[in-house]
């Protein structure tokens, strides 16, 4: 049986190697090809002696390193380019401009770096090529109201919308509907130039519709279907008069709808999937094959309530421990896809440290178990922690410095749990964002 | 690709596989061998000519079905027995007589049942064989309160500590301490007699302290722990007096503690399970390996709530269906143990069909994916159901009937869903229980 120790350094080289695949400079390379002047994206194949001008446009966590591979891929071949990153994020760029903005609330600083694209987008034409870069975040990192309604109207109605229980595709639908730039309305900004879309994946199943709320990608909802949901949940009344004026006269006609598929828009459009949570899983699978491990992928689709999810993870470990089901001892089991967290306490914490003191209670006395999770972003709630690593011991081990693991799940206070512990992963930003990684070893 | 039909149908052959395993008669046939004189349990083995007397004694929903398989090994070597069983689940014997008592709830009847076991014990002596036939329901079925305290002392002193969040096995001291038979004192009562237990587990973990409270097993708990346990919770003052007063006693010194391990009572006592979770999980693997799926032994330790453990095996479809893992199409990954219903709405329905309704919602519009999950006792909540089956059409197929599954969802109404769709996984009383399997098949 491997030492816990063992299981924890290699635990953080897996998840190292999970998030490594997915950093963007790794994930564009991958997907580009330039070859003199033929730049290869994919299937797709664009001759750059016959654009005026190549511009880069994006917003995201992980927009300025995309940025900054671009440039290395394309160097003097750009023309310039603009993207918006959270504050801190920025990265120094020859070329490529980077605004900073709020996230996750969006600000008036995002605002400005959004209306900064549309400027460029307006002085591109049809011989032009936009490379738009997008990433987790990129929804909040866009922001900008149709005209008539402000950020603090778009705020209230996802708020009253998300209080009734509205389903997310349902809030991104009314949400489409009240900006100048999601939606698939960015595409038709960019039109009639090349425009190639490059993202990062940061939401379960890689809708394009859903990921930065889909700006490149072509809507299936209307500005009806915005009226009939507001209906639906009752808060018709409830949203700020000009969204429900604005979407009103939208189901009248008299405001443009979103693209949809056969926009013509959308004809000059790639859109391309570079890295998603399934690339990093998968990386980390062959990180724990190698280190001699039996690995397993479970899902990278695991969504639900962390502390849930981790009961779930924690059986699957029992099992190995006792029959060698699904794999066996030493085992690497691996998830993806991204848990949430019901607030009912009123400690500090995050999804993934979460995971891992729940995960820690149900493996309470288990010998040579250790289980990790962590955003792949490097942040995991509104803490300096990436997540956390538990075991078997972890609970006995807190105890005996008077901390009750029952109690900190009870108020949410993962973090203060942790950090006594000294077993917070701490990775700072990564500079990329496909949700997060969850490995259970068995040693 | 397998047609849901074909599907659905496997899934049904799996379920009967991995409950037919675990039936008490098969299950006692695995453990039991009697070659003339000598009766075999496991490594142990009985010289039945050396016995003045051979009883059974038993409570559990399976008790009477154990006790006919008895019979049919034994036949005239039995002296007499007594087994306690759920009203209803009565089933004729020759030798062994039945006593219908209240299961969940245990009443009155339950507690003449256990008397007359007591009365039993009481007649036999060192020089006789007594078998113990112990399934789930066994602890509500083997209801004796301590001198004093009556069955309502009993329910509200459990009441008032789970009120309080304390944890199961905190709950079970508590009741061991006020019981006449739980917590090992039913092996002290048949001691010096020879005691074989035969054991059909419906705990995740199979720990035999807590299977029917464990009343042939040591107990760890003392009473002092139990007042430590009414103090942590607050409870103290909220317990009925003649419970915290027995408990304060035995804490003295003035009351009998639960037998120990290093008990004289447990040195001529034999506890065996005969069956459990893992043994129903590992025949539905053969039967779906026999059926030609690549099929994938999750865990049969499986915890949480319903819903949210749902969410995960639902992830674990929609992956098998993208890249093939964690087992490649078709697929049927097996899953065991128990879940938990927060019951928050008014409707009808029981873990299995919450979960089900669960993975219903996560799976629509997913093509190829049958979910199944149902109780191995063929009981689901207070339903006449076992469990459900969905799939990836069962929300639409539903809508068209007017029926809005998160609405269901939402009002724990499960049972009525399936009901409308004729999706319930209907079994009658399969006389067994072992918690509950899970099944997604992947075509």
């Amino acid at each position: 049986m491997k030492s816990s120790a063992e299981l924890r350094r290699d635990a953080l080289a897996i998840f190292h190697a999970g998030v490594r695949a997915v950093d963007p400079a790794e994930a564009i390379t991958r997907h580009l090809r330039l070859d003199r002047e033929r730049l290869q994206v994919d299937e797709a194949s664009y001759d750059l002696s016959t654009f005026a001008g190549v511009y880069v446009i994006g917003a995201g966590k992980a927009a300025a390193r995309m940025a900054q591979a671009v440039e290395e891929w394309l160097g003097g071949r750009l023309t310039a380019g603009i993207v918006n990153v959270k504050y801190g994020h920025a990265t120094p760029l020859r070329i490529v401009g980077v605004h900073e903005g709020g996230h996750p609330v969006p600000d008036e600083a995002g605002v400005r770096g959004t209306e900064a694209i549309i400027a460029l987008l307006r002085r591109t034409g049809q011989k032009d090529l936009v490379l738009c870069l997008l990433s987790g975040g990129g929804s909040a990192l866009l922001p900008c109201p149709a005209e008539g309604i402000t950020l603090a109207d778009k705020q209230l109605t996802t708020q009253a919308l998300m209080a009734c229980g509205a389903r997310i595709q349902e809030v991104n639908a009314v949400r489409k509907h009240i900006s100048r730039i999601k939606g698939g309305r960015l595409a038709r900004l960019a039109s009639p130039s090349t425009l190639v879309s490059l993202i990062l994946s940061d939401v379960v199943g890689d809708d394009l519709g859903s990921i930065a709320s889909g700006p490149t990608a072509p809507d299936t909802s209307t500005f009806a279907d915005c009226l009939g949901i507001l209906k639906r949940y009752g808060v018709t009344d409830k949203v700020p008069c000009a969204v429900r004026a604005y979407l009103e006269q939208g189901a009248g006609g008299a405001k443009e709808e979103t693209p949809k598929a056969s926009d013509p828009a959308f004809a000059r459009t790639q859109n391309v999937i570079i890295g998603s949570n399934i690339q990093s899983v998968r990386a980390a699978k062959e990180k724990a094959d190698a280190l001699g491990y039996h690995s397993l992928i479970l899902s990278s689709f695991v969504e639900g309530e962390a502390r849930e999810v981790a009961k779930v993870h924690a059986a699957i470990a029992r099992e190995v421990r006792r029959t060698g089901h699904p794999v066996a001892a030493p085992a690497c089991v691996i998830s993806g896809g991204e848990t949430t967290v019901t607030i009912r306490g009123r400690g500090t914490g995050g999804r993934n440290q979460e995971f891992a003191l729940a995960a820690a209670v149900a493996l309470d006395g288990l010998a040579g178990v250790v289980v990790l999770s962590g955003g792949t972003d490097g942040t995991d709630g509104p803490t300096d922690a990436a997540g956390a690593l538990a075991d078997g011991q972890s609970v006995s081990r807190a105890l005996a410095m008077g901390l009750a693991a029952e109690e900190h799940l009870g108020e949410n206070d993962s973090y203060r749990f942790f950090h006594q512990l000294g077993d917070l992963l701490i990775t700072g930003p990564t500079f990329t964002n496909v949700m997060d990684l969850r490995l259970v070893l068995v040693g």
